[in-house]
Protein backbone atom coordinates (compact mmCIF):
# COMPACT_ATOMS: atom_id res chain seq x y z
CA UNK A 1 0.00 0.00 0.00
CA UNK A 2 1.78 3.42 -1.09
CA UNK A 3 0.23 7.05 -1.57
CA UNK A 4 1.68 9.47 -2.53
CA UNK A 5 4.88 11.78 -0.72
CA UNK A 6 3.82 14.82 0.69
CA UNK A 7 5.88 16.78 -2.16
CA UNK A 8 4.00 14.38 -5.10
CA UNK A 9 0.79 15.18 -3.42
CA UNK A 10 1.93 18.72 -3.65
CA UNK A 11 2.58 18.44 -7.19
CA UNK A 12 -0.94 17.00 -7.87
CA UNK A 13 -2.46 19.83 -6.30
CA UNK A 14 -0.66 22.10 -8.21
CA UNK A 15 -1.25 20.39 -11.65
CA UNK A 16 -5.14 20.80 -10.88
CA UNK A 17 -4.38 24.82 -10.72
CA UNK A 18 -2.83 24.58 -13.94
CA UNK A 19 -5.35 22.87 -15.27
CA UNK A 20 -7.85 25.37 -13.99
CA UNK A 21 -5.43 28.32 -15.79
CA UNK A 22 -5.67 26.81 -18.87
CA UNK A 23 -9.13 25.46 -19.46
CA UNK A 24 -11.51 28.08 -21.04
CA UNK A 25 -13.65 29.72 -18.84
CA UNK A 26 -16.80 28.24 -18.25
CA UNK A 27 -18.60 31.40 -18.39
CA UNK A 28 -17.41 32.75 -21.65
CA UNK A 29 -19.52 30.55 -24.79
CA UNK A 30 -20.11 28.00 -25.50
CA UNK A 31 -21.14 27.86 -21.71
CA UNK A 32 -21.94 24.21 -21.60
CA UNK A 33 -19.03 22.86 -23.42
CA UNK A 34 -16.52 24.60 -21.37
CA UNK A 35 -18.50 23.19 -18.45
CA UNK A 36 -18.48 20.32 -19.73
CA UNK A 37 -14.33 19.92 -20.75
CA UNK A 38 -13.89 21.75 -16.61
CA UNK A 39 -15.75 19.19 -15.47
CA UNK A 40 -14.23 16.21 -16.84
CA UNK A 41 -11.03 17.30 -16.57
CA UNK A 42 -11.19 19.21 -12.41
CA UNK A 43 -13.16 16.02 -11.50
CA UNK A 44 -9.90 14.93 -9.34
CA UNK A 45 -7.67 11.63 -10.20
CA UNK A 46 -4.58 10.81 -9.55
CA UNK A 47 -2.62 13.00 -11.97
CA UNK A 48 -0.34 10.63 -12.68
CA UNK A 49 0.88 11.91 -15.84
CA UNK A 50 1.43 15.36 -14.63
CA UNK A 51 3.60 14.15 -11.85
CA UNK A 52 5.88 12.21 -14.39
CA UNK A 53 6.15 15.96 -16.19
CA UNK A 54 6.97 17.29 -13.29
CA UNK A 55 9.02 14.59 -11.69
CA UNK A 56 11.27 14.29 -14.98
CA UNK A 57 11.59 17.81 -15.48
CA UNK A 58 12.97 18.32 -11.92
CA UNK A 59 15.57 15.44 -12.71
CA UNK A 60 16.80 17.26 -15.28
CA UNK A 61 17.05 21.03 -13.09
CA UNK A 62 13.35 22.41 -14.48
CA UNK A 63 11.18 24.16 -12.26
CA UNK A 64 7.42 23.58 -11.73
CA UNK A 65 6.53 26.66 -13.10
CA UNK A 66 8.51 25.48 -16.51
CA UNK A 67 6.68 22.14 -16.23
CA UNK A 68 3.08 23.33 -15.98
CA UNK A 69 1.63 23.78 -19.07
CA UNK A 70 2.99 20.39 -20.14
CA UNK A 71 1.63 18.71 -16.96
CA UNK A 72 -1.52 20.17 -18.04
CA UNK A 73 -1.44 18.84 -21.63
CA UNK A 74 -1.15 15.34 -20.85
CA UNK A 75 -3.82 15.71 -18.26
CA UNK A 76 -6.11 17.65 -20.68
CA UNK A 77 -5.31 14.68 -23.41
CA UNK A 78 -6.18 11.86 -20.46
CA UNK A 79 -8.85 13.47 -19.22
CA UNK A 80 -10.31 13.27 -23.34
CA UNK A 81 -9.61 9.98 -23.75
CA UNK A 82 -11.90 8.84 -20.46
CA UNK A 83 -14.72 11.09 -21.84
CA UNK A 84 -14.67 9.12 -24.93
CA UNK A 85 -13.70 5.59 -23.25
CA UNK A 86 -17.54 5.96 -20.57
CA UNK A 87 -18.96 6.75 -24.01
CA UNK A 88 -22.42 4.04 -24.11
CA UNK A 89 -20.56 3.27 -27.42
CA UNK A 90 -17.51 2.48 -25.99
CA UNK A 91 -17.35 0.82 -21.94
CA UNK A 92 -20.28 2.66 -20.73
CA UNK A 93 -19.80 3.29 -17.85
CA UNK A 94 -21.59 5.66 -15.91
CA UNK A 95 -19.31 6.38 -12.75
CA UNK A 96 -16.04 7.75 -13.06
CA UNK A 97 -13.50 9.57 -10.25
CA UNK A 98 -16.69 8.59 -7.86
CA UNK A 99 -18.75 10.74 -9.54
CA UNK A 100 -21.06 10.50 -12.73
CA UNK A 101 -19.59 10.20 -15.98
CA UNK A 102 -19.08 13.51 -18.15
CA UNK A 103 -22.12 12.02 -20.86
CA UNK A 104 -24.28 11.05 -18.18
CA UNK A 105 -24.01 14.68 -16.40
CA UNK A 106 -23.95 16.63 -20.00
CA UNK A 107 -25.40 14.33 -22.59
CA UNK A 108 -23.69 11.97 -25.11
CA UNK A 109 -23.52 14.67 -27.74
CA UNK A 110 -21.67 17.05 -25.79
CA UNK A 111 -19.39 14.69 -24.23
CA UNK A 112 -18.35 13.36 -27.59
CA UNK A 113 -17.65 17.40 -28.48
CA UNK A 114 -15.58 17.83 -24.85
CA UNK A 115 -13.10 14.83 -25.60
CA UNK A 116 -13.01 16.56 -29.38
CA UNK A 117 -12.47 20.43 -27.92
CA UNK A 118 -9.93 18.99 -24.98
CA UNK A 119 -7.32 17.29 -27.55
CA UNK A 120 -7.20 20.53 -29.76
CA UNK A 121 -6.79 22.28 -26.12
CA UNK A 122 -3.96 20.48 -25.39
CA UNK A 123 -2.08 21.01 -28.65
CA UNK A 124 -2.85 24.57 -28.71
CA UNK A 125 -1.50 24.51 -24.79
CA UNK A 126 1.84 22.94 -26.10
CA UNK A 127 1.89 25.12 -28.85
CA UNK A 128 1.30 28.38 -27.27
CA UNK A 129 1.44 28.61 -23.83
CA UNK A 130 3.87 31.17 -22.69
CA UNK A 131 5.16 30.04 -19.77
CA UNK A 132 6.78 26.91 -21.41
CA UNK A 133 10.50 28.31 -22.17
CA UNK A 134 11.74 25.83 -24.59
CA UNK A 135 12.64 26.93 -28.35
CA UNK A 136 10.65 26.45 -30.96
CA UNK A 137 12.62 23.52 -32.39
CA UNK A 138 11.90 21.91 -29.14
CA UNK A 139 8.32 22.71 -28.68
CA UNK A 140 7.93 21.14 -32.42
CA UNK A 141 9.85 17.90 -30.82
CA UNK A 142 6.85 18.35 -27.63
CA UNK A 143 4.18 18.58 -30.23
CA UNK A 144 5.18 15.45 -32.44
CA UNK A 145 5.61 13.38 -29.28
CA UNK A 146 2.26 14.21 -28.13
CA UNK A 147 0.73 13.87 -31.54
CA UNK A 148 2.08 10.58 -31.88
CA UNK A 149 1.56 9.22 -28.49
CA UNK A 150 -2.53 10.16 -29.34
CA UNK A 151 -2.72 8.82 -32.60
CA UNK A 152 -3.65 5.29 -34.40
CA UNK A 153 -0.11 4.14 -33.47
CA UNK A 154 -0.73 5.54 -29.60
CA UNK A 155 -3.56 5.80 -27.33
CA UNK A 156 -5.93 5.76 -29.92
CA UNK A 157 -4.87 2.08 -31.67
CA UNK A 158 -4.77 0.82 -28.19
CA UNK A 159 -8.10 1.55 -27.59
CA UNK A 160 -9.07 0.33 -31.14
CA UNK A 161 -6.78 -3.18 -30.03
CA UNK A 162 -9.07 -3.60 -27.16
CA UNK A 163 -12.39 -2.95 -29.22
CA UNK A 164 -11.43 -5.54 -31.14
CA UNK A 165 -10.04 -8.07 -28.08
CA UNK A 166 -13.29 -8.02 -26.67
CA UNK A 167 -14.82 -11.34 -27.03
CA UNK A 168 -11.47 -13.17 -28.11
CA UNK A 169 -8.99 -14.27 -26.19
CA UNK A 170 -5.31 -12.50 -26.03
CA UNK A 171 -2.26 -13.89 -25.27
CA UNK A 172 0.10 -12.20 -23.16
CA UNK A 173 1.92 -10.75 -26.26
CA UNK A 174 -1.17 -9.24 -27.32
CA UNK A 175 -2.18 -7.69 -24.06
CA UNK A 176 0.85 -6.43 -23.45
CA UNK A 177 0.49 -4.76 -26.91
CA UNK A 178 -2.60 -2.94 -26.43
CA UNK A 179 -1.78 -1.20 -23.01
CA UNK A 180 1.49 -0.65 -24.43
CA UNK A 181 -0.59 1.51 -27.14
CA UNK A 182 -3.56 2.24 -25.17
CA UNK A 183 -1.92 3.61 -21.49
CA UNK A 184 1.32 3.35 -22.65
CA UNK A 185 1.43 5.88 -24.95
CA UNK A 186 0.81 8.76 -23.02
CA UNK A 187 2.54 7.63 -19.89
CA UNK A 188 5.81 7.37 -21.81
CA UNK A 189 4.96 10.79 -23.79
CA UNK A 190 4.39 12.56 -20.21
CA UNK A 191 8.64 11.41 -19.42
CA UNK A 192 9.61 12.12 -22.85
CA UNK A 193 7.93 15.61 -22.32
CA UNK A 194 9.04 16.46 -18.88
CA UNK A 195 12.35 15.77 -20.00
CA UNK A 196 12.42 18.16 -23.18
CA UNK A 197 10.88 21.00 -21.57
CA UNK A 198 13.64 20.71 -18.97
CA UNK A 199 16.12 21.31 -21.82
CA UNK A 200 17.00 17.42 -21.79
CA UNK A 201 18.48 16.40 -25.58
CA UNK A 202 21.03 13.66 -24.45
CA UNK A 203 19.72 10.34 -26.92
CA UNK A 204 20.84 7.37 -24.35
CA UNK A 205 18.97 9.48 -21.31
CA UNK A 206 15.68 9.91 -23.80
CA UNK A 207 15.90 6.25 -24.33
CA UNK A 208 16.60 5.05 -20.76
CA UNK A 209 13.45 7.40 -19.88
CA UNK A 210 11.93 5.87 -22.23
CA UNK A 211 12.66 2.03 -20.82
CA UNK A 212 11.15 3.88 -17.80
CA UNK A 213 8.05 5.41 -19.23
CA UNK A 214 7.60 1.76 -20.62
CA UNK A 215 7.92 -0.49 -17.41
CA UNK A 216 5.79 1.82 -15.08
CA UNK A 217 3.28 2.04 -18.28
CA UNK A 218 3.03 -1.34 -18.11
CA UNK A 219 3.08 -1.86 -14.42
CA UNK A 220 0.18 0.78 -13.95
CA UNK A 221 -1.96 -1.88 -16.08
CA UNK A 222 -0.59 -4.66 -14.21
CA UNK A 223 -1.60 -3.05 -10.70
CA UNK A 224 -5.27 -1.74 -12.23
CA UNK A 225 -6.12 -5.72 -13.13
CA UNK A 226 -5.15 -6.53 -9.71
CA UNK A 227 -7.04 -3.97 -8.10
CA UNK A 228 -10.25 -4.60 -10.14
CA UNK A 229 -10.26 -7.92 -8.75
CA UNK A 230 -9.23 -7.13 -5.06
CA UNK A 231 -10.52 -3.67 -4.30
CA UNK A 232 -14.51 -2.28 -3.61
CA UNK A 233 -15.87 -0.07 -5.92
CA UNK A 234 -16.29 2.99 -2.77
CA UNK A 235 -12.54 2.87 -2.76
CA UNK A 236 -11.94 2.63 -6.50
CA UNK A 237 -14.02 5.30 -7.27
CA UNK A 238 -15.41 3.46 -10.43
CA UNK A 239 -16.92 0.39 -10.62
CA UNK A 240 -15.23 -2.84 -9.66
CA UNK A 241 -15.02 -6.30 -10.88
CA UNK A 242 -16.42 -5.11 -14.28
CA UNK A 243 -13.40 -6.37 -16.30
CA UNK A 244 -14.58 -9.42 -15.42
CA UNK A 245 -17.85 -9.38 -15.85
CA UNK A 246 -17.30 -7.68 -19.09
CA UNK A 247 -15.04 -10.78 -19.97
CA UNK A 248 -12.23 -8.21 -20.88
CA UNK A 249 -8.57 -9.59 -20.75
CA UNK A 250 -6.41 -8.99 -17.63
CA UNK A 251 -3.20 -10.20 -16.90
CA UNK A 252 -4.54 -11.81 -13.70
CA UNK A 253 -6.81 -13.93 -16.17
CA UNK A 254 -4.21 -14.53 -18.57
CA UNK A 255 -0.86 -14.66 -16.76
CA UNK A 256 -2.53 -15.78 -13.30
CA UNK A 257 -2.42 -13.75 -10.14
CA UNK A 258 1.12 -15.02 -8.72
CA UNK A 259 2.67 -13.97 -12.22
CA UNK A 260 0.84 -10.78 -12.67
CA UNK A 261 2.59 -10.14 -9.20
CA UNK A 262 5.93 -11.11 -10.28
CA UNK A 263 5.79 -9.23 -13.67
CA UNK A 264 4.37 -6.24 -11.76
CA UNK A 265 7.64 -6.29 -9.07
CA UNK A 266 9.92 -7.28 -12.60
CA UNK A 267 8.80 -3.91 -14.47
CA UNK A 268 8.81 -1.93 -11.23
CA UNK A 269 12.69 -3.23 -10.82
CA UNK A 270 13.05 -2.60 -14.86
CA UNK A 271 12.09 1.67 -14.37
CA UNK A 272 14.43 2.13 -11.29
CA UNK A 273 17.24 0.88 -12.87
CA UNK A 274 16.72 2.90 -15.60
CA UNK A 275 17.04 6.28 -13.76
CA UNK A 276 19.56 4.59 -11.34
CA UNK A 277 22.14 6.76 -13.65
CA UNK A 278 20.22 10.18 -12.64
CA UNK A 279 21.21 9.59 -9.33
CA UNK A 280 19.62 11.55 -6.51
CA UNK A 281 17.73 14.24 -9.11
CA UNK A 282 15.49 10.68 -9.93
CA UNK A 283 14.07 10.53 -6.13
CA UNK A 284 10.40 11.54 -7.72
CA UNK A 285 11.03 9.49 -10.62
CA UNK A 286 11.48 6.40 -7.91
CA UNK A 287 8.93 7.58 -5.89
CA UNK A 288 6.44 7.42 -8.43
CA UNK A 289 7.36 3.52 -9.73
CA UNK A 290 6.84 2.54 -6.54
CA UNK A 291 3.53 4.66 -6.23
CA UNK A 292 2.19 2.89 -9.39
CA UNK A 293 3.28 -0.38 -8.21
CA UNK A 294 1.60 -0.38 -4.63
CA UNK A 295 -1.20 2.01 -5.02
CA UNK A 296 -4.46 1.11 -3.05
CA UNK A 297 -6.79 2.60 -5.83
CA UNK B 1 -24.52 26.47 -61.71
CA UNK B 2 -20.77 26.36 -61.20
CA UNK B 3 -18.52 22.98 -61.55
CA UNK B 4 -14.36 23.69 -60.35
CA UNK B 5 -12.08 24.49 -63.02
CA UNK B 6 -9.89 21.90 -64.31
CA UNK B 7 -6.93 23.26 -62.23
CA UNK B 8 -8.95 23.41 -59.91
CA UNK B 9 -10.49 20.36 -60.02
CA UNK B 10 -6.52 18.08 -61.01
CA UNK B 11 -5.87 20.16 -57.50
CA UNK B 12 -8.42 18.72 -55.61
CA UNK B 13 -7.18 15.21 -57.17
CA UNK B 14 -3.83 16.19 -56.20
CA UNK B 15 -5.18 16.46 -52.43
CA UNK B 16 -6.94 13.23 -52.39
CA UNK B 17 -3.36 12.08 -53.09
CA UNK B 18 -1.87 13.68 -50.27
CA UNK B 19 -4.22 12.29 -48.31
CA UNK B 20 -3.59 8.76 -49.47
CA UNK B 21 0.23 9.41 -48.57
CA UNK B 22 -0.15 10.95 -45.56
CA UNK B 23 -3.02 7.95 -44.00
CA UNK B 24 -1.75 4.81 -42.55
CA UNK B 25 -1.45 1.69 -43.81
CA UNK B 26 -4.87 -0.76 -43.64
CA UNK B 27 -2.71 -3.24 -43.80
CA UNK B 28 -0.69 -2.31 -40.83
CA UNK B 29 -2.36 -2.99 -37.20
CA UNK B 30 -4.51 -1.91 -35.91
CA UNK B 31 -6.55 -2.45 -39.25
CA UNK B 32 -10.08 -1.76 -38.54
CA UNK B 33 -9.03 1.87 -37.16
CA UNK B 34 -6.63 2.33 -40.27
CA UNK B 35 -9.38 1.61 -42.87
CA UNK B 36 -12.01 3.30 -40.59
CA UNK B 37 -9.42 6.57 -41.42
CA UNK B 38 -9.24 5.85 -44.74
CA UNK B 39 -12.84 5.08 -45.54
CA UNK B 40 -13.82 8.23 -43.97
CA UNK B 41 -11.21 10.55 -45.50
CA UNK B 42 -10.93 8.96 -48.83
CA UNK B 43 -13.88 8.56 -50.00
CA UNK B 44 -14.85 11.94 -51.94
CA UNK B 45 -16.23 15.25 -51.03
CA UNK B 46 -15.33 18.75 -52.72
CA UNK B 47 -11.99 18.89 -50.92
CA UNK B 48 -12.88 22.62 -50.23
CA UNK B 49 -10.26 23.25 -47.68
CA UNK B 50 -7.26 21.24 -49.40
CA UNK B 51 -8.12 23.51 -52.24
CA UNK B 52 -7.94 26.89 -50.30
CA UNK B 53 -4.95 25.64 -49.09
CA UNK B 54 -3.46 25.47 -52.57
CA UNK B 55 -4.93 28.54 -53.94
CA UNK B 56 -3.46 30.34 -51.04
CA UNK B 57 -0.47 29.41 -51.09
CA UNK B 58 -0.27 29.60 -55.07
CA UNK B 59 -0.70 33.28 -54.46
CA UNK B 60 2.50 33.17 -52.84
CA UNK B 61 4.36 31.23 -55.01
CA UNK B 62 4.34 28.20 -53.23
CA UNK B 63 4.48 24.68 -55.19
CA UNK B 64 1.86 22.32 -54.95
CA UNK B 65 4.44 20.17 -53.43
CA UNK B 66 4.93 22.49 -50.54
CA UNK B 67 1.46 22.54 -49.67
CA UNK B 68 0.75 18.68 -49.88
CA UNK B 69 1.21 18.01 -46.16
CA UNK B 70 -1.37 21.08 -45.36
CA UNK B 71 -3.90 20.43 -47.44
CA UNK B 72 -4.05 16.91 -45.93
CA UNK B 73 -4.33 18.29 -42.32
CA UNK B 74 -6.92 20.28 -42.63
CA UNK B 75 -8.87 17.98 -44.57
CA UNK B 76 -8.37 15.63 -42.32
CA UNK B 77 -9.54 17.60 -39.40
CA UNK B 78 -12.37 18.21 -41.63
CA UNK B 79 -13.06 14.24 -42.56
CA UNK B 80 -12.74 13.63 -38.40
CA UNK B 81 -15.82 16.65 -37.49
CA UNK B 82 -17.92 14.61 -40.26
CA UNK B 83 -17.65 11.39 -38.64
CA UNK B 84 -18.17 12.37 -35.19
CA UNK B 85 -21.37 14.66 -36.73
CA UNK B 86 -22.63 11.70 -37.98
CA UNK B 87 -23.16 9.68 -35.17
CA UNK B 88 -26.05 8.36 -33.62
CA UNK B 89 -25.67 10.97 -30.88
CA UNK B 90 -25.22 14.35 -32.49
CA UNK B 91 -26.71 14.45 -36.17
CA UNK B 92 -27.59 10.75 -36.78
CA UNK B 93 -26.29 10.07 -40.23
CA UNK B 94 -26.62 6.97 -42.37
CA UNK B 95 -25.63 8.48 -45.42
CA UNK B 96 -22.30 11.23 -46.54
CA UNK B 97 -21.01 11.72 -49.73
CA UNK B 98 -23.14 8.94 -51.29
CA UNK B 99 -22.08 6.04 -48.94
CA UNK B 100 -23.16 4.72 -45.72
CA UNK B 101 -21.31 6.83 -42.58
CA UNK B 102 -18.22 5.71 -40.71
CA UNK B 103 -20.13 4.46 -38.02
CA UNK B 104 -22.53 2.48 -40.36
CA UNK B 105 -20.01 0.64 -41.94
CA UNK B 106 -17.74 0.29 -38.76
CA UNK B 107 -20.01 0.79 -35.71
CA UNK B 108 -19.86 3.62 -33.49
CA UNK B 109 -16.91 2.58 -31.25
CA UNK B 110 -15.01 2.57 -33.71
CA UNK B 111 -16.05 5.71 -35.74
CA UNK B 112 -15.27 7.61 -32.54
CA UNK B 113 -11.94 6.32 -32.26
CA UNK B 114 -11.23 6.91 -35.81
CA UNK B 115 -12.24 10.56 -35.17
CA UNK B 116 -10.59 10.70 -32.60
CA UNK B 117 -7.07 9.20 -34.25
CA UNK B 118 -7.53 11.37 -37.36
CA UNK B 119 -7.62 14.79 -35.25
CA UNK B 120 -4.21 13.29 -33.62
CA UNK B 121 -3.09 12.68 -37.17
CA UNK B 122 -3.68 16.19 -38.49
CA UNK B 123 -1.51 17.96 -36.03
CA UNK B 124 1.50 14.76 -35.99
CA UNK B 125 1.20 15.87 -40.51
CA UNK B 126 1.56 19.68 -40.02
CA UNK B 127 4.27 18.65 -36.84
CA UNK B 128 6.49 16.30 -38.83
CA UNK B 129 6.07 16.34 -42.55
CA UNK B 130 8.71 16.67 -43.93
CA UNK B 131 7.68 18.14 -47.92
CA UNK B 132 6.55 20.99 -45.89
CA UNK B 133 9.24 23.21 -46.26
CA UNK B 134 9.21 26.42 -43.24
CA UNK B 135 10.92 26.71 -40.37
CA UNK B 136 9.94 25.85 -36.52
CA UNK B 137 8.31 29.37 -36.09
CA UNK B 138 6.22 29.33 -39.03
CA UNK B 139 5.28 25.51 -38.20
CA UNK B 140 4.29 26.46 -34.65
CA UNK B 141 2.41 29.27 -35.88
CA UNK B 142 0.98 26.78 -38.01
CA UNK B 143 -0.30 24.21 -35.74
CA UNK B 144 -1.79 26.79 -32.94
CA UNK B 145 -3.52 28.25 -36.06
CA UNK B 146 -4.72 24.42 -36.31
CA UNK B 147 -5.49 23.82 -32.51
CA UNK B 148 -7.40 27.05 -32.16
CA UNK B 149 -9.58 26.36 -35.22
CA UNK B 150 -10.52 22.81 -33.93
CA UNK B 151 -11.35 23.78 -30.13
CA UNK B 152 -13.57 25.21 -28.25
CA UNK B 153 -13.09 28.59 -29.63
CA UNK B 154 -13.53 26.53 -33.32
CA UNK B 155 -15.44 24.00 -34.78
CA UNK B 156 -16.42 22.14 -31.91
CA UNK B 157 -17.36 25.23 -30.22
CA UNK B 158 -19.20 25.88 -33.11
CA UNK B 159 -20.86 22.08 -32.86
CA UNK B 160 -21.42 23.12 -29.08
CA UNK B 161 -23.74 26.30 -30.41
CA UNK B 162 -25.67 23.82 -32.84
CA UNK B 163 -26.57 21.79 -30.28
CA UNK B 164 -28.02 23.98 -28.38
CA UNK B 165 -29.77 25.48 -31.10
CA UNK B 166 -32.37 22.71 -31.99
CA UNK B 167 -35.33 23.52 -30.75
CA UNK B 168 -34.59 26.97 -30.07
CA UNK B 169 -34.85 30.27 -32.30
CA UNK B 170 -32.05 31.88 -32.90
CA UNK B 171 -31.76 35.18 -34.67
CA UNK B 172 -29.29 36.32 -37.34
CA UNK B 173 -26.69 36.76 -35.04
CA UNK B 174 -26.36 33.90 -33.48
CA UNK B 175 -26.71 31.91 -36.95
CA UNK B 176 -23.80 33.56 -38.05
CA UNK B 177 -21.84 33.15 -34.90
CA UNK B 178 -22.60 28.83 -35.18
CA UNK B 179 -21.30 29.25 -38.66
CA UNK B 180 -18.23 31.53 -37.80
CA UNK B 181 -17.30 28.69 -35.65
CA UNK B 182 -18.57 25.40 -36.91
CA UNK B 183 -17.67 25.65 -40.63
CA UNK B 184 -15.95 28.79 -40.51
CA UNK B 185 -12.87 28.24 -38.33
CA UNK B 186 -11.38 26.05 -40.21
CA UNK B 187 -11.67 27.63 -43.54
CA UNK B 188 -10.19 30.90 -42.18
CA UNK B 189 -7.70 28.29 -40.99
CA UNK B 190 -6.88 26.17 -44.13
CA UNK B 191 -6.56 30.01 -45.80
CA UNK B 192 -3.95 31.23 -43.30
CA UNK B 193 -2.02 27.91 -43.21
CA UNK B 194 -2.11 28.11 -47.19
CA UNK B 195 -0.25 31.41 -46.98
CA UNK B 196 1.97 30.48 -43.50
CA UNK B 197 3.35 27.52 -45.98
CA UNK B 198 4.44 29.99 -48.78
CA UNK B 199 5.85 32.43 -46.57
CA UNK B 200 3.59 35.13 -46.50
CA UNK B 201 4.52 36.53 -42.97
CA UNK B 202 2.26 39.95 -43.79
CA UNK B 203 0.30 41.27 -41.12
CA UNK B 204 -2.23 43.48 -43.45
CA UNK B 205 -2.55 40.52 -45.98
CA UNK B 206 -3.07 37.93 -43.73
CA UNK B 207 -5.80 40.17 -42.36
CA UNK B 208 -7.53 40.44 -45.67
CA UNK B 209 -7.09 36.64 -46.19
CA UNK B 210 -8.62 36.26 -42.76
CA UNK B 211 -11.66 38.82 -44.44
CA UNK B 212 -11.61 36.08 -47.57
CA UNK B 213 -11.79 32.83 -45.04
CA UNK B 214 -14.72 35.06 -42.99
CA UNK B 215 -16.53 35.53 -46.37
CA UNK B 216 -17.00 32.70 -47.71
CA UNK B 217 -17.41 30.08 -45.23
CA UNK B 218 -19.91 32.45 -44.45
CA UNK B 219 -21.48 31.99 -48.07
CA UNK B 220 -20.43 28.23 -47.85
CA UNK B 221 -23.26 28.00 -45.27
CA UNK B 222 -25.88 30.03 -46.99
CA UNK B 223 -25.39 27.86 -49.89
CA UNK B 224 -25.66 25.04 -48.11
CA UNK B 225 -28.69 25.56 -46.91
CA UNK B 226 -30.00 26.77 -49.60
CA UNK B 227 -29.17 23.64 -51.23
CA UNK B 228 -30.75 22.16 -48.42
CA UNK B 229 -34.21 22.82 -49.41
CA UNK B 230 -34.03 22.99 -53.35
CA UNK B 231 -31.72 19.82 -54.30
CA UNK B 232 -32.66 16.38 -54.14
CA UNK B 233 -31.09 14.26 -52.09
CA UNK B 234 -29.78 11.80 -54.72
CA UNK B 235 -27.96 15.14 -55.84
CA UNK B 236 -26.40 16.56 -52.86
CA UNK B 237 -24.84 13.00 -51.86
CA UNK B 238 -26.42 13.46 -48.30
CA UNK B 239 -30.10 13.44 -47.11
CA UNK B 240 -31.73 16.63 -48.33
CA UNK B 241 -34.44 18.30 -46.63
CA UNK B 242 -33.16 17.21 -43.36
CA UNK B 243 -32.38 20.61 -42.00
CA UNK B 244 -36.09 21.47 -41.88
CA UNK B 245 -37.61 17.99 -41.15
CA UNK B 246 -34.90 18.42 -37.78
CA UNK B 247 -36.23 21.32 -37.24
CA UNK B 248 -32.68 22.90 -37.49
CA UNK B 249 -31.89 26.91 -37.47
CA UNK B 250 -30.80 27.83 -41.50
CA UNK B 251 -30.54 31.22 -43.29
CA UNK B 252 -33.44 30.68 -45.70
CA UNK B 253 -35.62 29.90 -42.48
CA UNK B 254 -34.34 33.00 -40.87
CA UNK B 255 -33.72 35.29 -43.36
CA UNK B 256 -36.02 34.32 -45.90
CA UNK B 257 -34.71 32.39 -49.45
CA UNK B 258 -34.28 36.35 -51.07
CA UNK B 259 -32.38 38.02 -48.43
CA UNK B 260 -30.21 34.94 -47.76
CA UNK B 261 -29.56 34.89 -51.71
CA UNK B 262 -28.68 38.53 -51.43
CA UNK B 263 -26.08 37.88 -47.91
CA UNK B 264 -24.49 35.20 -50.05
CA UNK B 265 -23.77 37.73 -52.94
CA UNK B 266 -22.47 40.39 -50.54
CA UNK B 267 -20.50 38.00 -48.68
CA UNK B 268 -18.56 37.00 -52.16
CA UNK B 269 -17.94 40.58 -53.05
CA UNK B 270 -16.60 41.06 -49.73
CA UNK B 271 -14.35 38.08 -50.49
CA UNK B 272 -13.27 39.18 -53.95
CA UNK B 273 -12.48 42.60 -52.79
CA UNK B 274 -10.30 41.40 -49.82
CA UNK B 275 -7.79 39.13 -52.39
CA UNK B 276 -8.27 42.05 -55.30
CA UNK B 277 -4.75 43.79 -54.22
CA UNK B 278 -2.91 40.30 -54.69
CA UNK B 279 -3.52 40.07 -58.43
CA UNK B 280 -3.75 37.51 -60.99
CA UNK B 281 -1.97 35.02 -58.65
CA UNK B 282 -4.85 35.01 -56.40
CA UNK B 283 -7.40 33.64 -59.64
CA UNK B 284 -7.58 30.70 -57.95
CA UNK B 285 -8.97 32.05 -55.32
CA UNK B 286 -11.64 34.27 -57.09
CA UNK B 287 -12.86 31.15 -58.78
CA UNK B 288 -13.30 29.74 -55.48
CA UNK B 289 -15.29 32.15 -53.79
CA UNK B 290 -17.13 31.77 -57.33
CA UNK B 291 -17.68 27.76 -56.62
CA UNK B 292 -18.19 27.92 -52.99
CA UNK B 293 -21.46 30.71 -53.64
CA UNK B 294 -22.62 28.96 -56.93
CA UNK B 295 -22.29 25.06 -56.12
CA UNK B 296 -24.84 23.01 -57.43
CA UNK B 297 -23.70 19.81 -54.26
Amino acid sequence: MSDLTPELLALSVRADAALARVLPDEHQPPVELHRAMRYAVLGGGKRLRPLLVYATGSAFGATPEKLDAVAAAVEIIHAYSLVHDDLPAMDDDSLRRGRPTCHIVFGEAMAILAGDALQALAFEVLANDATLDVDAATRLDMLRTLATACGSQGMAGGQAFDLAAVGHKLDAAELERMHVHKTGALIRASVRLGALAAGCTDTATLAALETYGHSIGLAFQIRDDLLDIEAETSQLGKTAGKDAAANKPTYPAILGVDASRAELAALTTAALNAVEPLGAAAAPLRELAHFVAERAN
